[in-house]
């Protein structure tokens, strides 16, 4: 019995990886750093409703949500990058699987952890803020869901790219020790632009908490659309042309 | 006798280390960096009361108060990481006391640095506002105790957990070049978020000065018990599941 | 058949390098970052137009636009740094070229793809915005081309002076960690200066694609021929007085 | 004939090191670093100047500016870093010649520089804006000269010891990778503390330039003294506790 089963560049599964201590210790990195960086970014998002009673957002919170945003994925990524390779995104995720950086079962339980993440950290501010509302993600008045969808597939693949030339590429020399940081403020600098018009998630879990947490599912299949194909293209544009064919596929996210 | 006295994991004292200059030299930078610390950060806050004549927090204020700690907290950081391992904080040295990487001796001198540190910063300020009020950490209307227990508990679970995964797991690797960034932007994210509903501290220190120039002491526990709470679970969580179990407790700070 | 053409220290062409693969992943790297870069940059001009229905700018939509650059031009360098030299701009790239660190084919293959990047980001955003209008780049009220002219000047010198002396330079040691956050951070820097006056662009291909999306080729010459004058001062600069004479120029783009 | 005079701690001069053409280069890039770090610094006060028609400064703008200096002196260190040793500031200068890691004769050489560097920035700040006046450090309403005074020198203070702690302490480590970050951004975060109250220098070169070329001299004494007070002792404090007496001083900047 093959210990690998790979299909084309797909990585199903890794029978000694799978089922390692190593992995269920990946997936509970997952679970905790998306969950800082969820409470963060959620969090600076309803500070703004807080302060200003749930007015539009104006510039300067724009600012502040792209701060606590980008900050906090930094810390998020910094925190598990060595445990899990540092994803806190299921879009991430399935860009390192689409590129053959990962295993489906592997993948899978980083998605469960990621979702589990940010719905604790939800719940957490349904508490600490006193019971206030958990902000969906919507689109601003003007902009429809094509737009939308757009917009979360280039942000996505901007977030995607950037994990795999800082990060996963084996090629990536002194870049690499900036990758969190990269990664983290792409998405600060992204939700800059897309905050003001769909809020500006580049990724599922961060969109999935608060829709559970106020049960209002209304357009979420853009969050979870949007950055799947952006993230997948990522994968597949570049492990096809800027990593060498000599690589081999890793069975996990420790790149 | 023996040098190292050892409680389960817990570090009471080390003879050789805790009265070796070694021990005062550390406790004097983390003295200096706190003051650093806290000067920009408290200082950031009466900079805003002083633009708008103590108006109420507003989005861009708490832009301004979350960069200058995170901002300050990264310099702190920086500037006793090799010397004292960098707490600036109570309860981030709490978490390493925990978690066997810091001896109960030397984890006391710290708190009397830091919280010196913190108190002489606001001195300062008071003299250098022109006798401005230095602001002391409060509950917004809207949030009760409990809610800002659990807030302070889940930001410096936050903190510590990133010192950890960044600075003293032995297995970091280049995560550990950006550290002290790392454990500034965490603040300033979380005060992003937290700054809006019970000012943010995660950090004892933080709050105590002020307290003491103000002689306000109203909820002061709050930010006592949750930041070392919240750190205290991040040392031993990490500590148990992450650090591998050869690891040997370190006797002083140098992480 | 010489294989490398030499005029003094300009290299015309590299017949070996030039018409490698990696050229041309070079470009398409450059392609992608700078579509990357001007996607969140651009996007934050046109989220401050939408917030705030066209209103003339305020120092917190600076702060915003200032971020998104600075933060997605850390990114866009960080993510092509190995691969190309990490340009993302039309005027780094001849400053490189005129230092004689890139080849006149090579920098002409880079401008292609670096103009080609912002086109194809401006014409997304025009999509994800439901039709809005790309932002042109102009003067403010009170300001003629001249200091137009010359705000583009002293500002692109800083920025490609910024990428010699932290990423060109041989001897710029542990410093080159960091240069593609210094490189992002100078043209942020900048804009929280020259973003009030004229826009600030420091680079012709960021003004370029909204020109073109937009037809309005107002004062355009000013956004090339400031960045161009600026960057060629820069890379003479440093390449004739701080960069031994003993290095020899480099074919390709990867310093 | 010694080579190198020295008294005490003090080192005067080094023959072989100050007439060498690597202190005039060294000189010379601590101009250009200045010019770019007091063009952009300088340029985001005018900006917000223009922006508001002259306004009091507001929480936002009190960003912007902070940003702008934070990172302008993090490119101007980071820039001058391996040349000169990155102080863009006679208060640093003064600091590391007070610790004795720099000769007089070298200081003053830097010291014309850093003058003319900011100087020079300010001159085509005035030409690139089309004439505005060049904002003259003052205190604000409220503040006395001795208030300022302590102000200045407790920001200097933690410049110099950052300096110290991350860039030129042998003991430092990989923090040192991190050192032109940290020390730009103790810039930013006490602007966002003293902008309010005197303005923020913590560099008597950041405040000539200004006065120079708007002739205005009210007070200017208060950002010499106070950051030659606050920068020497950060040196003195230093180097005499936590850098080993074993150090030889060095002779030049590079360290």
């Amino acid at each position: 019995m093959p210990n690998r089963i790979i299909i084309d560049r797909i990585v199903i599964g890794n029978v000694q990886d799978d089922f390692h201590p190593g992995a269920f210790k990946a997936a509970l990195a997952e679970f905790v750093s998306t969950l800082i960086f969820v409470f963060a970014g959620q969090g600076s998002t309803m500070a703004y409703n807080k302060l200003t009673s749930n007015a539009p957002i104006s510039p300067a919170g724009l600012v502040a949500v792209a701060l606590a945003h980008g900050f906090g994925l930094f810390v998020g990524v910094a925190t598990s990058a060595t445990i899990s390779g540092g994803h806190c995104n299921p879009a991430v995720t399935f860009g390192a699987f689409i590129g053959g950086n990962l295993s489906l079962l592997r993948g899978i339980l980083y998605w469960i952890a990621q979702l589990l993440g940010s719905t604790v950290a939800c719940l957490l501010l349904k508490f600490t803020t006193h019971g206030m509302n958990v902000a969906v993600f919507a689109l601003s008045p003007g902009v429809n869901v094509w737009n939308a969808f757009v917009f979360e597939i280039v942000m996505t693949f901007a977030l995607v790219y950037t994990v795999y030339a800082t990060a996963i590429d084996p090629k990536k020399g002194d870049v690499g020790i900036l990758a969190p940081l990269a990664i983290g403020l792409v998405l600060g600098a992204n939700i800059l632009a897309g905050g003001a018009f769909e809020g500006a998630a580049a990724n599922p879990a961060v969109a999935f908490g608060p829709a559970l947490a106020s049960w209002n599912w209304y357009n979420h299949w853009v969050y979870w659309a949007g950055p799947l194909v952006g993230g997948g293209i990522a994968g597949v544009v570049y492990e096809l042309i800027f990593i060498s064919h000599t690589h081999e596929p890793l069975p996990g996210g420790e790149y």
